[in-house]
């Protein structure tokens, strides 16, 4: 059973000012919470689900966290989705400062990606190509919006997403540093290029003058037909699979 | 000013069986709009606009559109969008059957993608990299849903998006076919292959057995992180931009 008080706290969690206040933030589905509780047990808070999912786990599994079965009218008055999906989680949420830069390998940095499934799906894309390094801007969406949460799959509890001072960052490191530009060298011709980090841009106004005044070089994607621009989280997944083509 | 039975009409389109009965769909926002008014105008049937959205066009090409001037709480009624973007139009729908295959290009197959954002993200894929045509299943997500004519941002009308009974299509065809598997040829390494039909299956399923036993070969995208999968729009970019790279 779930008390109102709960109820109404775990809807405060929508809110971003709410989550980073509480250090907390809600993972939703059966294959993420099967991933938190079996991999990253200690940053799980409390787990909220049907019996039918708590029958799925094994025992020995469970009793390492602390969960409640509730019913599916409850389910549907704490979840986010449209369609609940079995069980909600409360997650501790640790803000990442920006990390040095780590030569050698390649990350990611974000100017001010609006759009929680386009962040989502770059967080996923940067898992799938094993990049660690998530580099955003503080008016980057939040990761822990359980839209994001949602749609990486997963991927949230394996790439460090960290938020910060670009600009700064860039001028203290100076890694290799890359924006796309219709007029920057072709992806399919990127054989010997250094590792470095790739700025991707908000999704109407691309990079910002600031962080574009960084870069060491750019890069395109060959056009060739008609649409005006890609998607951002497609335009990254491109990028990276080519820039890590050996 | 709209009269009642007009706001109806309209809203009904907003269901498939609707749009396909009347032979009418919905287009929303400036940039499309302009880019069909501009390019498209035997399509498009009429256009709802603020007065801001109409003074922006050259009287020239308005005097050739039949448009009516609405206001801003009658655009609230009739728009699809959370945030209505000063203009809708209704557009002429035009369903494409499959036609054969065309020896020495590139071309998409959409087994069940179900997702309105996926495939208008994929049409819009398609149209950058100036595939021009995609098969769809049947089942697959309607090409006309609003939410998928703004996803496609203007390539809806440069891409031939057909609809039809692919399994037959393949057997009368047999072009060269390929799907995704993760022991498949990687994308990195497919150097001297020859162009066909690229299917893209469905977001949860993949390709369903029927169209899988019509392929000629199969590609993976290397995964070098943790993540279990990547998008389906997303991959199509990327597969694409390396089939296509000569």
């Amino acid at each position: 059973m779930l008390s109102k008080n709960e109820i109404k706290y775990i809807q405060s969690l929508k809110a971003k000012k709410q989550r980073h206040e509480a250090g907390v933030f809600i993972a939703e589905g059966p294959k993420i919470i099967e991933e938190l509780i079996r991999q990253h047990a200690a940053s799980v808070i409390k787990v909220f689900g049907l019996l039918s999912f708590f029958k799925e786990i094994p025992s020995s599994v469970l009793s390492k966290i602390n969960h409640v079965v509730i019913s599916e009218a409850e389910l549907e008055r704490i979840s986010m989705l449209q369609a609940p999906q079995q069980c909600l989680a409360l997650v501790h949420l640790k803000e990442q400062a920006f990390e040095p830069f780590v030569a050698g390998s390649w990350s990611l940095m974000l100017d001010s990606i609006q759009d929680p499934g386009n962040l989502g799906t770059i967080i996923r894309i940067a898992d799938w190509f094993g990049i660690e390094h998530i580099y955003a801007s503080a008016d980057t969406a939040d990761c822990f919006n359980p839209k994001v949460v949602q749609a990486t799959m997963g991927s949230l509890f394996r790439v460090k997403m960290m938020y910060g001072p670009c600009e700064q960052w860039l001028q203290t490191h100076q890694p290799a540093c890359y924006i796309t530009a219709m007029q920057g060298k072709s992806i399919w011709e990127t054989d010997a290029i250094s590792p470095g980090v790739i700025i991707i841009g908000n999704e109407g106004k691309g990079v910002s003058a600031a962080l574009a005044a960084h870069a060491t070089g750019s890069m395109s994607i060959p056009k060739l037909g008609g649409a005006e621009s890609l998607n951002a989280a497609v335009a990254t997944g491109i990028i990276l699979s080519h820039v890590l083509q050996p």
